[in-house]
């Protein structure tokens, strides 16, 4: 069985591994002349490939964001800065050899179903080297294009934008904040690049200013007592709270817990829709805010010649510069509408996978939604030869939602079956954080060194800060229990005595 | 009565104000052509003069560092860039009329004994401009010349440095990140400036390690629910639970208290000496450590030809550039070592103010130990009078301290006293940060602003970063016991449910 991969990011490298596990037989195909998709920073901006800013640090952290049958070496840092993060990427490339599956400098052109497709399923794909195309036929396809390829920029939302005299331009333009240079700077826009951007700028400019009209809770990846935030949060002791507490209890906890680094409303940043939490991840912000190098203004009422008036706020603010950080559309320019529509920057896919109402399920998008890559591609080589799809889910709970996929190949670790056999295993699965290991302990891909791995991921998580030894002798790893155990007995300390 | 002032810095300048307030007739001398003393930027490096590199940022709030009768205007940021803070420093100088009593482009030679101390209590200071010395006899002494002109650099302490090829200078020096463009950076020392110059380099160079043989514990300003640190910290409540209860469990709390952002051995700085508690100020270090950014190693054992070899580490590290942030000799050059003699960077100095032994108390060290200036120089201006000095304290408490200071002229304000007359302010007073405002409620100097100063501490320190306006409507400023209440309630909550 042939299939045709899209791009050698990070989903389209997991994509082809997972075929060769299953015995399929995958041709990867890659524009560009190196893996590493996203993660490959070039200092100039290619048309249709994604554009990295050279201070950009993974929001994931090491052990979350590892292939689960790859672990991080021990002394990478916690949170990867882009260069090492596409290392690793070239490390498991090369460790599985998969780039003598991948055609490099290979751009797919179109992607049309083949006459016969109701019974085959099969695909007709045309890719072009340099001018010259070539027409496949594949009997599955995998789409890896990922989606920082268009950048998203709606100038019509900004009355007054053509009288601006100073210069704009969309954040995927952005390299290095030299040009923000004395200048007085407004960021549009707070997801992560808007955020980076702003920070960076405020370290030259003579001002900078963020307008958001819908604001964002903004976590650090230090959080609590230093632990990355991603380990922290995605336990499954947290999902099994988040999902069995009354809605609005959870909501509340939540939302004390995210604003227990800084109070939102008093940093200007609450959003408007309080419960809807897709964090935006930066460990500066708030320190820039509070000492005033940051300013959070609300959305853009309009732009007048040199400056630009906030909804809600009577001044005018002089502005030189405008970096649009409004983000990036979905876009497959190789597949046509009628097998997968894109409404609002949303695809309809079943399970975020497979576009609906085709009558072979022999075509995924995948890394759409998911944290990279993770099991979701083995999964998915196992639905190959599926006919029939499952019923849609109705909300998005990443731990949810993996274990939904993991079920379906009998990838999903039990715990409760663990707790007997394995009792250390277990705890740890449970109360610490779900790294992508725990979904190679069984099923098909089921992967030796899955148990130790996850028991050691907490060692490989504080090696590379431990780097000064303390002539105080504690245990260097205590176990999670222990440590959740002593921090809540001293936290119920402090607080009864504060 | 005629009282010398040496330096127009934030000491200086509350000193001559209070001269003033007091009846008693000042002149300041300053070396530089303006008020400021150690916040007065200059891109080129003075001899005798302090030096800032330009990212620096005020350690202490607005409301706590504010002079007791001028608070801050409102839109400050809560932490000030060095400029705003010397911009605050000029709003005072002026709104006080001080600069026609200060001599500018003086310095102060010499500061002696006149003939008739032991009866007159007077001093012979001579000064010099351009060249030309003068000769005065002043009847008392401030000196306000500050402990950051003599850089402490103890090259005998690092083996190898006469053969180490790289570069190196001491933290006084440094003023750009750009020298250390692709450079592998060592910083010894981690007190403030030394955290501060990794952070700012570790974003141009090839890397960056952190030498420290003692330690830090590493505060941010964004504390608690993002409330400035020193507004949690020094509450009347918190100096009450620290003073009370019994030492082991007041330390254990402030080390569980400490560690709550992020685990300091786990990144590689707990302090050798835990219960030592003079935090270092620094927003970013955890994250650059986290990231990679920045390494923290042991104490340097010796340097090689272009490396560096640590305590406990077997590997040499190769180094391009040194920077010694090893801090800054206690020095004042125009005083006998007869009136004050400075051992091991610390001077023998009753309530850190007055050199032990005169049998006069008319000369005064200010600002070597306090927050800047606060109310110290009004209890000291009133002291002048006087020829017996009370007992020596044991440690140093700051809250304490000030209060001991306030109380000797009656300025300390009284909780109790105030519970039944002004409930509100007693409160505030008692649970909330102990503003410098506190201290002008009551005795000589007393301000009739205070009280509306202290009650609007929180909307003064909330304004500036509340910019944008959100449609949910709270009240503006909760009170700090609502805050408290709700704050315990929803963390016992919270860590039960967790």
């Amino acid at each position: 069985m042939r299939v045709a991969v899209v791009g050698a990011g990070v989903s389209g490298l997991t994509a082809t591994k997972c075929c060769l596990d299953e015995g399929l037989e995958p041709t990867c195909f890659e524009q560009s002349q190196d893996v590493g998709g996203l993660w490959r920073y070039t200092e100039h901006i290619e048309a249709g490939r994604p554009s990295l800013y050279p201070s950009v640090i993974s929001n994931t952290s090491k052990e979350m964001s590892a292939f689960s049958d790859f672990p991080y070496p021990e002394d990478f840092p916690v949170f990867l800065p882009n260069a090492q993060f596409l290392n690793y990427l070239q490390r498991y490339a090369d460790h599985f050899s998969l780039r003598k599956h991948i055609k490099f400098g290979t751009t797919v052109v179109s992607i049309r179903k083949h006459p016969d497709f109701a019974t085959t399923g099969q695909w007709d794909v045309v890719t072009e080297v340099e001018g010259k195309q070539t027409f496949h036929v594949f009997d599955a396809v995998m789409v890896c294009s990922g989606n920082f390829s268009e950048p998203y920029l709606p100038l019509h939302c900004f009355p007054g934008i053509e009288r601006f005299q100073g210069q704009y331009f969309h954040s995927r333009q952005y390299k290095h904040p030299d040009i923000f240079q004395g200048k007085r700077v407004l960021v549009v826009g707070m997801g992560n690049s808007g955020v980076d951007i702003a920070v960076e700028a405020s370290r030259v400019a003579a001002k900078v200013t963020v307008s958001t009209s819908r604001g964002a809770w903004v976590f650090s990846r230090v959080f609590d007592h230093g632990y990355p935030w991603d380990m922290v949060f995605n336990t499954r002791l947290m999902s099994l709270i988040r999902n069995s507490l009354p809605r609005p209890l959870s909501w509340w906890l939540i939302n004390y817990r995210v604003n227990q680094w800084f109070n939102h409303k008093n940093y200007g940043l609450e959003p408007e829709q309080r419960y809807f939490l897709v964090p935006v991840l930066n460990d500066d912000l708030p320190s820039y805010i509070l000492t005033g190098r940051i300013t959070i203004k609300p959305g853009v009422k309009e732009f007048k010649d040199n400056s630009v008036v906030f909804h809600n706020c009577p001044e005018e603010e002089p502005i030189d510069i405008v970096v649009f950080c409004t983000g990036y559309n979905v876009s497959f320019p190789f597949l046509e509408e009628a097998i997968i529509k894109v409404e609002n920057k949303h695809a309809s896919l079943y399970k975020y996978v497979f576009p609906t109402h085709l009558q072979r399920p022999t075509l995924a998008i995948l890394g759409s939604q998911v944290l990279p890559g993770v099991k979701l591609c083995r999964t998915l080589s196992s639905f190959l030869g599926l006919c029939r799809l499952p019923p849609h889910p109705k909300g998005f709970l990443w731990l949810v939602y993996m274990d939904e996929l993991a079920s379906f190949i009998g990838a999903k670790p039990s715990v409760l079956g663990l707790l007997c056999r394995d009792p250390q295993l277990a705890l740890t699965i449970f109360f610490g954080p779900c790294t992508p290991y725990q979904y190679r302990l069984e099923g098909p891909g089921r992967w030796e060194g899955a148990r130790q791995a996850i028991l050691t991921q907490w060692d490989r998580t504080l090696k590379p800060t431990r780097t000064r030894v303390s002539t105080s002798s504690y245990s260097l790893c205590p176990s999670l229990l222990t440590v959740v155990g002593v921090l809540l007995l001293l936290a119920a300390l402090f607080f009864g005595f504060q």
